[in-house]
């Protein structure tokens, strides 16, 4: 079966929770972060911001993606987090969220989107797969996050 | 009498709204975003995350900055806000606030400092102003705020 892509809805947070501590990437700090966003998004839907859905492969949430308008923007948004199950990686789970959300930002005349990530070496994967999908590098800002892990940014401009 | 900075208090907010709304680089959407954290601040002060001071000359509000610690790094800070009232530039006031937060910044550990701003014409006495203090342009995003309008990153790197 395709991975499918729909709403997070309440049910969905124990599965999402699982998939962002099993990821070995993600800090603590970072899981409480993305908690956050997922909670405001659970209790006030898209007035909060974050748009966040979860793709399932026979029912079963195996990731998810939470992305918004950038504030004080006309037309950009931000991709804040996408996390797919280690146990279910190169399956299409990502690239279809990553595909939801730009249809999504697409039909809401977004022309821009952006994405920012970590520089160090376990986050390669990552790097590669925004590439993979036509997102361009175009900036490093060194010792960002702190000494030795830099911050990248990938955008990409819709059609 | 040479600019003096001290932390904003309730009694400041007339005159900082008067400022903000006095420049006309910014938007109404900008004035009401400043204005949530400069109420935020009044509130919780800094753990609001928003550190806000005022510059003074005389004993009066002529200008104001907004910085704090970027969420999720380790001595990264950004500066949001920093304005100067239209009828006194060229005084300092925008030097000290911003050589306040440095010295506050680096007190505190601050590595590197962030300053996001417009490329519009407009905005070319802002950029001068972070060039001249040596903060280096490592940016640009073409048509970030919306077209037309692309968005400059200035970054320092401290001590």
């Amino acid at each position: 079966m395709p991975p499918e892509v729909r709403a997070m809805a309440a049910r969905d947070k124990k599965a999402v929770m699982d998939i962002l501590r099993n990821t070995a990437e993600f800090k603590p700090v970072e899981v409480d972060t993305a908690e956050e966003l997922i909670d405001a998004y659970l209790d006030e839907g898209l007035l909060s911001g974050y748009y966040t859905y979860v793709g399932t492969v026979d029912g079963k949430v195996l990731g998810y993606i939470c992305y918004g308008p950038t504030p004080l923007t006309v037309g950009t948004w931000d991709v804040y987090w996408i996390a797919v199950s280690p146990e279910a990686q190169r399956q299409g789970v990502g690239r279809a969220l990553l595909a939801a959300a730009e249809n999504d930002i697409k039909s809401q005349q977004g022309r821009l989107i952006l994405i920012e990530t970590s520089g160090k070496s376990n986050y390669v994967k990552a790097q590669n797969f925004y590439s993979s999908l036509d997102y361009e590098m175009i900036s490093r800002i060194y010792d960002f996050y702190e000494p030795g892990d830099d911050k990248l940014t990938f955008l990409k401009r819709l059609g």
